[in-house]
């Protein structure tokens, strides 16, 4: 078992920065959300998340078959009601209510042998399998 | 309802370059992984989606219920068996088992509301929501 660690120190309301081994980066909130736009914000980056695990798994796929991939383009979009998270008294649930991830892929195999590539990757994914299936989270006031 | 959008071309077989609006990063894995090391990995991303998340919705509770944050720090932790990924035969899932925030708040409330300000915050965070909970994935090939 692998455990995966990540920090962040708030440095605006909206805004933090975080710590990834050796990575610092910001996330903040565009300024229709309260932000200053210095970074992506916290949804841009889970759906970030699922593009560059999604690539990995893809080659990981391709290269077990003997496949040869030429290029790898990604796409994720999700819809998200923020009323819940504005507080207001909704039925929508707070995060993305769906989903969809696009790939355009060129390899050496024929459309068939792609679609066999995109599917195993589609469980094989963890940044996909967290989004799709549901993951205990505790949180806890330190 | 609110539309985000994020797209990403690979650079090797295990880095993308994402764009989100005008910002653009890579996501990468470390040498052990079979990477340059070059970013932080996409779990380490999706971590980063939830503490980026959290820290807004506490910022949003507390001034809703009058509370000042002068102080927010976040830790989040998960737990990932990498045999599913590598294509291993194992009942283990792909993705994070478990996922653990630690939030440090220091506020001009008691140690009650800070508590009760984490508790509304967790229903309210996207990013967490679409942690906890199932979201339908839909993945095509262009």
């Amino acid at each position: 078992m692998s455990t995966y660690q990540v920090t962040a120190s708030a440095t605006t309301p909206t805004q933090v920065e975080v710590a990834a081994r050796q990575f610092r980066f910001l996330i903040d909130e565009p300024a229709d959300l309260g932000g200053e736009d210095a970074a992506p914000n916290p949804v841009e980056y889970s759906l970030a998340a699922l593009l560059g695990c999604f690539n990995v798994v893809v080659h990981l796929v391709a290269r077990e078959r003997g496949v040869t991939v030429t290029k790898c383009s990604l796409a994720a979009e999700g819809d998200l009601d923020p009323a819940k998270v504005l507080g207001q008294q909704t039925d929508a649930r707070a995060g993305f209510q769906q989903i969809r991830l696009q790939v355009a892929l060129e390899t050496d195999a024929d459309a068939a042998t792609n679609q066999q590539i995109i599917d195993e990757a589609k469980g094989r994914c963890p940044v996909g399998d967290n989004l799709a299936n549901a993951t205990p989270l505790e949180i806890t006031l330190a």
